[in-house]
């Protein structure tokens, strides 16, 4: 397969942008990645684009990113995947531009929760998180759906409610230095876990902000990919694994079936294992929820994650940074966007230019988890 | 780029399945499929899936087909892309394999439109259709937005409203003996100039209806193709062309930039101009639409489109048949299977099976164009 990689990178603070709409986000999105490329590119260069957009707020989702961007000749495909969508946006350029159909493409997400254009809308988001007939009756709403999970986690591993906390604290004070946070303050473990019950086992702290926001990447094939910079970071590993959409029918609530088969995929195709990884951003729409991916994405062994952040190993500066950007948790989580941010920071990390830089690092993995926990997404970028 | 082939096609009726749901429309449309490859094929051969829908009527779309299908292992992209969305999930299946990640994929595509969950998935529907700032509070929802540009077209060409009526007649015509079609029963002249009218200039018969239903094809690499069938049709050409999204910037009401760019990506691809074209599966939502595609398509010259209507050619035995499975017209229209079912009548076309069959045909090409004339797919087919 001819090999792929990111050139430029870049995306708009995740926010509550009132004022602006997914038209204002994306243009913002893409000048940041523009920016970023060494060497500059034109926006002729560009010859396809892939759009992950969980929503359709605006409207028509293709079209918008063609018209806002002004680049009515090539082809635009939105993706919907869940809280994946941003991470499958890659996968499915990735594919385009290995198959040779095309040298450049675009690649955006973008998502705004924080207003609707019309409150009917709620339908859709949940539509896109679950299964209508069962579970949407039921109120098995997000926060709902993985306090399930995480609650029968807490029951049979040794983790408690102080390692979800030990979580959020990494994760907020990582955040306050990212310009493009929403949530930049610290927190404490005591404010953590005092924080009023959101679902139990989550409290407010517990849970990262629906959000507004938009991330671009630039992709190229490795024959063009000296126009741009001569430090691309490459597209090592992508996958997308799935898992039964109704909870009923899941035979173990303390794993993520969809993380492992997306992960196996990911370290297959990238040729590595889990000890390769030098950094990630991980998953952490709840906090339980980036504790169970450390043991899905291979960084602990079953039961066990809990180690990494009691030993401190998951903060940066530890052996296995996790979310140095301050994850969704401190960023926010507009859900097409924020596959597609995660590795706008794998791009500074990897070309160690970070915020939160993580020294030497040379691997990094983006993963994220969705729907009813029915979808997840990994991706593997390698530095120059 | 490897070649790819489809080597398994096949749909459901499509209806009103008001007693069925995505979830039983799925598994009926892959069976079919999968009982029209001629050695046979194991579940466990697909190794990913894209899935064209334009709405989310049962919830996650991916999920539940990876669910409905007992296909857990293997990952799933739901594609939307306005009425193109069925074109685009074939597209970037192609892409897929092309790129050597996989060498036999699933596409299907499936939509319900005659029940809804909730009346609020209006909104879903709407949104993926146009810009919901402008187009959409004043009123300018599909009918109303073709019927812009057909108004203009037959002010500024020869063609009149009986050329309208003669697309009608000749796809109820097609449809007639085609089990899958919704609407099989002949209309004449008289009865669709004098139907009632929807918005001018569109009668009662220049509409299709909006039905539900799934379509399913299997795709193969050329190295692998050999174990499935001896007679694989061809993947020669794929196509997705943008427009602007709102009516008030397109310069040109009499022409759908969407699909001359489309057609032109898929011609080029494919080494093939329009005169290579045996047969077409040409998007008639609304008879004048189709009457304007022959000329983006390029099977006639501006403004003279309604000249291949009066000499019979777009008819069955004519030297260029269009839509001789009815059409969306006679069939219906549920979105997201839409483009994957028109591949479908090709399949059989180029195999020399299909029902109205086309004399000698060995290249097919499928269109749709849709959201607000903002999107447009071309598929090009070569038979064995």
């Amino acid at each position: 397969m001819r090999k792929v990689a990111v050139v430029g990178a870049g995306m708009t603070p995740f926010a509550e942008h009132f004022a602006l709409g997914i038209k204002d986000l994306l243009p913002m999105a893409y000048a940041d990645a523009a920016s970023s490329v060494d060497k500059g590119i034109d926006k002729n260069d560009l010859q396809a684009a892939w759009f992950g957009a969980m929503g359709t707020t605006d409207g028509f989702p293709s079209g918008i990113l063609a018209d806002s961007l002004g680049l009515p000749d090539i082809p635009v495909t939105r993706i919907e995947n869940s809280c994946a969508t941003g991470n499958d946006a890659v996968r499915n350029a990735l594919y385009g531009i290995a198959s040779g159909a095309f040298d450049v493409a675009l690649v955006m997400g973008a998502d705004k929760l924080r207003e609707t254009a019309s409150k009917d809308m709620l339908w859709e988001w949940e539509a896109t998180s679950r299964d209508m007939a069962w579970d949407y009756p039921l109120g098995v709403v997000a926060p709902a759906g993985f306090a399930l999970h995480v609650s029968r986690y807490l029951h049979e591993s040794p983790a408690t409610r102080e390692h979800m906390a030990m979580v959020a604290v990494k994760n907020h004070h990582q955040g306050v230095n990212n310009p493009k946070a929403r949530l930049r303050f610290e927190i404490t473990m005591e404010q953590a876990l005092s924080a009023p019950t959101v679902v139990t086992p989550f409290g407010l702290y517990d849970c990262a902000p629906q959000s507004d926001g938009a991330a671009a990447l630039i992709l190229a094939a490795e024959d063009v990919v000296d126009r741009y910079t001569d430090r691309p970071v490459w597209v090592r590993g992508v996958g997308l694994g799935l898992d039964s959409v109704m909870h009923q029918h899941k035979s173990d609530m303390t794993t993520f079936p969809a993380t492992v088969r997306a992960a196996k995929q990911a370290f297959t195709m990238a040729g590595m294992t889990p000890a390769d990884v030098d950094v990630a951003e991980v998953h952490d729409f709840f906090t339980g929820v980036e504790l169970i991916s450390y043991e899905d994405l291979g960084f602990a062994n079953r039961f066990e994650g809990y180690k990494l952040l009691e030993a401190g190993d998951t903060a940066v500066g530890g052996s296995m940074p996790i979310n140095p950007s301050g994850g969704l948790k401190s960023k926010g989580h507009p859900p097409g966007a924020t596959g597609v941010a995660q590795c706008v920071e794998l791009f500074d990390q990897l070309r160690g230019t970070a915020i939160n830089q993580v020294d030497g690092a040379r691997v990094g993995l983006a993963h994220n988890i969705g729907g009813p926990t029915a979808v997840a997404a990994v991706t593997i970028l390698e530095g120059p």
